[in-house]
């Protein structure tokens, strides 16, 4: 099953698909257009993963981490599919970044990577656009690289994990105005979604609804105002995002 | 004013001092005793000041940051006045760290640090406590440093920002069973809170309570399972968490 949610005629409904649109909670089948397309969730932890692939570390010029190297995203960064997410003036590079984003089913706490999948509620895609130019700090804070708003357009759609028969073997891709500019594979993860979902919860306890951002493989390159970016992960979902300027002053 | 979140007979109430005990927001007057104490804030987004204190980055063998260091707390973290926190047993050092928590009042976007103080609706107290092992690694990720289930006590009152006449001139002290073994003022942050609020809201929106938790100063001790742990802020409150061991294994 896919679902999302939008925004449509003064409310905010879950949504699935129809065959022409999209199928309201209430019935309704409304064309794609007509909707304002929402995060298909709203977690109450957002984890993400810097390092996650080792071709993306190399052109870094980072080595990839010994233990998973994550940190929390606050929901001031989730927007929906066919969003617009500024560039600021002032950065001199800002990459996209093409990911599988895990979702979490039930409250996992302690669990073994052999059982990680239970934990699962289904799959969706992100781009977690970073700033670059704030990546070098001695400190690494990463709040500048990865916590502006709008800068993580995720969705359109949570595919169930059923729908999903091997998620450490989906290609990725993303195309920059039509033309392909990263390309990878989630079997090439350093660290896979089983020892991921046994390490956060080896410490801590995840929720329903939360959300790991996986990482992106290597092939981020600058995007420039005005370039439509489009993250796609086969079976689960091609994401469309816009590049703007300052005159969208008020991301 | 000073209010708070309590659970009492069946349901969460705000609450408010009373000249014996705690008015509900209906009006009942109950015992502090009677109660369970919850955060007094619900935040969207808890920010976290690392080494904000010069003399504390130096106890810990670091060097001054010259940006501010931040990073996310999740939700999981947050636990009320007289609440339990878990001393794992692979843990070798757990220390405390007395912080003046500031509640953000209305939502915040490239203010000036002149500005800033309006955009503040009160403080707390905060025990931000740190599992010392795990901040050496080379990437510096802080999640099992800080991110621990119930690992920050905060409370026991938001006491609003006219309560709080200088809030860079607070006295901050840390018991352990009795025993002084922090004291410290907030007029030593390094960065202080108009200068936080300004940094922040200029790559992102704060909103309407939203955390920042400023820092500690020097006198970090290990503490150990059974200890009683009071960090106090003059004027703003006396927060009281007690530490257990690995028996509390749901922590």
């Amino acid at each position: 099953m896919k679902q999302t949610r939008v925004a449509y005629a003064g409310g905010i409904y879950h949504a699935t698909e129809a065959e022409e649109g999209l199928k309201l909670q209430d019935g309704r089948i409304v064309a794609e257009e007509e909707v304002v397309w929402l995060p298909p969730v709203q977690p109450r932890t957002v984890f993400a993963l810097g390092l996650n692939y080792s071709d993306h570390a190399s052109e870094l010029s980072f080595n990839a981490p010994e233990e998973p190297l994550v940190f929390l995203k606050g929901p001031n960064t989730f927007v929906g599919h066919r969003s617009v997410t500024r560039r600021p003036s002032d950065v001199t590079n800002m990459h996209y970044e093409c990911e599988l984003a895990v979702v979490i089913g039930s409250q996992a706490r302690k669990v073994k990577r052999e059982d990680a999948y239970e934990y699962v509620a289904g799959y969706t895609v992100a781009n977690d656009y970073a700033f670059r130019d704030y990546l070098e700090n001695y400190y690494r804070p990463n709040l500048r690289v990865k916590n502006r708003d709008n800068c993580t357009p995720i969705g359109p759609w949570l595919v169930s994990a059923d729908q999903i028969s091997d998620p450490m073997n989906l290609s990725l891709k993303t195309y920059v105005n039509g033309e392909i500019t990263q390309e990878g594979s989630t079997k090439d993860m350093i660290f896979g979604i089983p020892e991921l979902i046994e390490y956060l919860s080896s410490f801590m306890t995840l929720s329903p609804g939360d959300v790991i951002l996986t990482g992106t493989p290597k092939g981020t390159v600058d995007t420039k105002v005005g370039d439509e970016v489009i993250t796609e992960i086969e079976g689960v979902g091609r994401l469309k995002n816009t590049i703007v300027g300052d005159e969208a002053s008020h991301l």
